[in-house]
C-alpha cells in the first residue's frame, strides 16, 4: 500500500536548496535558484523556461489508496514570488484527507466534475464551511485552516490550485499523529482522541506517508 | 524657556486617525467585508458562500476592440487571504496591451489554446522573456515588470491567471500614458515616446479606457 | 468603441472598505483599544494599568476531563505589540491534546514539576521531536506545527508560554475535525482516519468543546 | 462533561475590534487621510495638492536653547507610502541632543555648512562612528540607533532628512528620561546614570520639552 | 547618441552582490557589504566611511538627449535600511522619461529651478496627478505609479528624491516595450499602442538604454 | 569594577552567524543554525536538543554593581521564529538602568518578589508608565520604548521575560551615550545633558560595559 507519500510527492520540490528563505517583497526582478553555488543564477544565463512548467493539462497518478493525485508546478525562479500553482485529481470518490497549509491561503477552481470542500475554523468554534463544487466553481480556504477535498461526482474531477507562499508547506493531520515517527505515545493519543489504545496502535503500525 | 518640544513640533502631524489596508499575515481566521458597517461581518452570520464564486467556466465577454476579456473570481473574503483568482478569455489574435501589477506577481496556466506570453526586465538591461505556452503550460510574471499576453492559435484561449495580493491593481502602459486625465503635455511624451507630437496628440484623443 | 474598461472591469471590487488586522510593526508607540469606539484609546486617559495584567501566580481551572488549564494574560494594549502570554497548568496525566497555533511561534518554560512536549513536522517527514522538560527547561515549538503538552511527574505542572502574535490561534486537531460544527461527513472521515464509521460517529457524538 | 471550552477559554479575548496601523504595502494606489470620518478620502476629490508640500527652502526656527530647528514635510496622502521628509536648521554651535527614531532608518544630505554627525552601535560595544559633513556629504543612520547632529562650521547648517517610515517616532534620551512626567525616581536614577541625586534632580527640574 | 543609458546609469550600483535581499526590519544593527566573501563585513572593522557618500552637491552628467542626469548615494550599508538617496539635474526642458519604481515610493525636493512633476493613478481611472514645483517644494510619488519630472523654468533644476528601499528599481515605459531586447512583434505593440507597424518598427530600431 | 558588561553579557549569544538576517514568516519548518557552513542545518540531524535549553530555574550572576543578572535562553534553532526568552534577577535594590530594544516588544511576569517596572513614550510626551509587580503580575513594554526595571522588595526578585524577536538589541543609554567608544565630545554631551563639562567627562572615564 502506498499511502499519502504518492499523494503529495511533487509538493516538496520546490523546498530544496532555497537560497532565499523568506515571502516578502524582493530586492531585485527575480532570483532563479542556482544549482551550482549559493544565490540566484547570474541574470544572463537565465531563460525563459526558467520561468516555465510543461504539463498541468495531464493527469497526476490517482493509483493510490486515496484515488487522488497532487502535481506541482515547479519552477525555480519561483524563490521570492510567493506563489505556488497545483494541479488536483480526484476519480470518483477519491479524496484528499484533512490537512492545512501552515503558510498560505488557497484558492481553488474545478475544470472538470465535481469537489466537496470545506474547511473549519479555529477554537473555540470549529465551524464547519462545506460546499460542494460544480464546473467553474471558485472556493477560499484561508491561510492555516484544516480542510479536506473529495471527488463527489461520477466522473473525474479536476482542480486548479494557487497558494500564496512559494513554500506552503502541508500537515496532512492523521499522518502527522498517527504516522509521526518515532510514534507518539499511544495512551496519550488514546486520551486525546478518545479511542481505544488498541485502536490507536493499529492507527499507528500502518503505513501513512 | 522653549525647549525641545519646539525643536520637533511638526513631527507629530502625520499620526491622526489612519485606516490603511495592506497584505500580510492576519490577525484572525478571516475577515468578510460587511457592507453594512466598518470592519468584519460577524463570523456567525459568515456562511460557504462567502467564500465562493460560480462562473469561472463560462467565457468573459471579448467583444471589445481586444478581442480579449477578463473575469474576476470576486470573493469577498478575500479580505486578508492575499489572493485574486482572473479567467483571461482570447480570441485569435485577441491581446492585453503591455501592462504591469504594482502588487502582486502573477502564475498564468493555460486551459484551452495557445497564448504569446512575455515580460520585461527592469532598467538597465530591459531583457525580454517570450514564450509561446500551449494546453496544460504554466509561466511566472515577476511582481511589478510589464508583460503582454495574445491569443496566438486558430481557436479561443482560455487562461487561469493567479496573483499573491488581494488586489493587485493593473497599470496598462499605453492607457495609463496616452489615456491618462488630464492629458499629459504632448510635448514631453513626443520626446518621451520619440513620436512626432501630431501622432501623440491623435493617441491622446482616442478612448483608452 | 468600448477600450479597456471592459476588459478589466471586475479587478477593482475587491477595493471597498477594507479594514483589517495586522502583526506587523506599528505607527505608534501602542494602541490600547477603545471600547467605545473604533481605533485607539486616546493617549492621554492610557495609564500603565492598561499595559498590566494580575494573576498569573494563580492556578488555572484544571477541573475538566483533561486534567489541565490555560490562563491568558489578557492586556489589551497588546494590540500591535505581538506577544501572548499564558501560563499552563497540568494535574499529574494531564495534558492539552494534539493541536498548532496558526499564527505563532511558542517558547515554553517549566516553572515546576515535569512536561513532556513533542511537536511534528510537515509532509512527508512527519518528524517527531518529543522531550520531557524538568524545572527550568526551555522548549521552542516551531510556528504552525502540531505539538502536544503533557505533564507527567507526581505533581502538579506549570508552564510558561510566550507566543509572538497578539492572536496566535489554536487548532485543536481531534476536536477541530471530530466536533466540527455541522459534522464532517462520516464516510469520508472514516476513510481518512482508516476508522471504521462507527467509530467516526461515536466521536463525533461526543463533546468537543 | 466541561471539555476543551474550559480549556482555552480566554485565549479568544483579545481579538476583538481591532484598528491598527502599519507600514507595509498597500492595497490601493494611495490613501489621503479624510479629516471627516474614518479612512481614506474618496479618490475623485483628490488633487496633487494632497500630494504637495510648500516651504521646505525656508528655514525653520532655530530661536531656542538648542541653536536648531526642525520641519517636517506634512503631506496628508504619505499614509501608506512609508516617507518622512524633514529639513534640519542649526546655527554655528547648534544642535540635536542624542536622540534615535524606533520605526525608522534616517539618510541625512548637507546642503549648506557643516554638520558633525554620529550613532551608536548596541550592547555590548556601543561603538561610536562619527563624522564631519560638509556640503553635498550624505550620511545613514541605521534604524534605531542613539546618534546626534550638530552644526560645525561658521555659518548655518541646512540638512535635508529623509527617514523610511511614515511616523518615525522620536525619542530624545535625556528628556526622554529626565523630563518623563510624572518623574522616574531620582534615586534610580541617580545609580543607573552614576550622578548623585542633587544632580539628578536639578536636572528633572527643568523644562525638557 | 547616448540614450536613457546615461540618464540611469548610477541606479544599478547598489543591486550588486546583495547578501540580503529583502528589505524588513533587520537583526543586526546593520550589514555592509562584505566585498570578499558572503554576508555582512565583520563590525569591528566598519567605519563611518562605510555610512557616507561624498558628492551630491555637484551636478550629474546632462550631456545626454535628455538633458537630464542621475547620481545615486552609493553606500553600501544601505543593505537593510530601506533607502535610497538621488540628485536628479535638469537643464531647461531637460526630462525624465515616463517610468516607475516597482519597489519604492519616491520623495522629491526641489533645491534649485522648477519641475514639472506628474504621476498616473492604475486602471480603471488613470487619473493624472499633475504639479509644478519650485525651490522648497515637496511632492510625494506613491509607489508603484507611473511618473515623469520634466526642468521647466530658464535655468538648471536640482531635485533631491529619497526612495524607501535599497534597489526600488527603474521601468522606464518607452525603454523597456520598445527597446526590450529580444524585440517585442511588432504588429502585437502597433495593436496595443494604436500606432502603424511602420512607426513602431522605426522606434525599435532606435537605441533605448 | 565589572560594569553593565556582566548584565546583560548572555544578550548578545543569539547573534552569532546569523544565516538568516531576518524575522518575517519562514519558508521551512524551522532553521537550525548549521556551525559548519553557511545556511540551515540538514533536517535529518536536528534533534530535539536543538529546540531545548536547560537552566532557567537557576539564578543569573547578580555580583555586580547593578546587584541584578540576566541569562537568556539560548537557542540555536530560533533562527526564524521571531522568539527571545530571558530571566531577570535582582537583589533588593539591584535594578537594570534604562534601555530600550530597538526590534521587539517585552512582556515581563514576575516569578518571585517585587519589581518596579515603567517605561515612557516617545516625543513630545515622554509619559511615564511605572508600575509596582508582584508576583504574578505580567506587564508589556511596547517596541522601542526607553523602560527601566528595578527590584523593590526586601527579597530576591524573579522575572520572566519574553521578547518577539530573534536578536531584540540592547542599548542601555548612559552607557550607550557615555560609554561609547570613541567617546562623544563633553561639550556637546555637557550642552545636551545640561550637565557641567566636568561631570560628564567623569562619567566617561568610567567603565560603562
Amino acid at each position: 500500500m502506498t499511502g499519502i507519500i504518492v499523494l503529495f510527492s511533487s509538493f516538496a520540490l520546490n523546498l530544496l536548496h532555497l537560497a532565499l528563505t523568506f515571502d516578502p517583497s524582493p530586492l531585485q526582478d527575480f532570483c532563479v535558484f542556482d544549482a551550482k553555488r549559493p544565490g540566484c543564477k547570474d541574470p544572463r544565463i537565465v531563460t525563459a523556461n526558467d520561468f516555465f512548467y510543461r504539463g498541468l493539462h495531464l493527469p497526476s497518478n490517482t493509483s493510490n489508496p486515496y484515488r487522488a493525485g497532487l502535481k506541482v508546478a515547479g519552477i525555480p525562479d519561483l524563490n521570492g514570488q510567493g506563489l505556488t500553482l497545483a494541479r488536483l485529481d480526484f476519480r470518483p470518490n477519491g479524496f484528499f484527507p484533512p490537512h492545512y497549509h501552515p503558510r498560505a491561503a488557497e484558492i481553488l477552481t474545478v475544470l472538470e466534475g465535481s469537489l466537496e470542500v470545506g474547511f473549519v475554523t479555529s477554537y473555540p468554534n470549529y465551524k464547519h464551511y462545506p460546499k460542494v463544487l460544480n464546473k467553474g466553481d471558485v472556493f477560499v480556504i484561508p491561510v492555516g485552516l484544516v480542510h479536506y477535498q473529495r471527488g463527489v461526482g461520477r466522473v473525474n474531477t479536476v482542480v486548479l490550485s494557487a497558494l500564496n507562499s512559494q513554500n506552503p508547506g502541508i500537515v496532512e493531520v492523521a499522518a502527522g499523529i498517527f504516522g509521526a515517527k518515532p510514534v507518539i505515545d499511544s495512551n496519550y493519543l488514546a486520551n486525546a482522541f478518545r479511542l481505544n489504545k488498541g485502536i490507536v496502535e493499529r492507527l499507528q503500525s500502518k503505513r501513512w506517508s
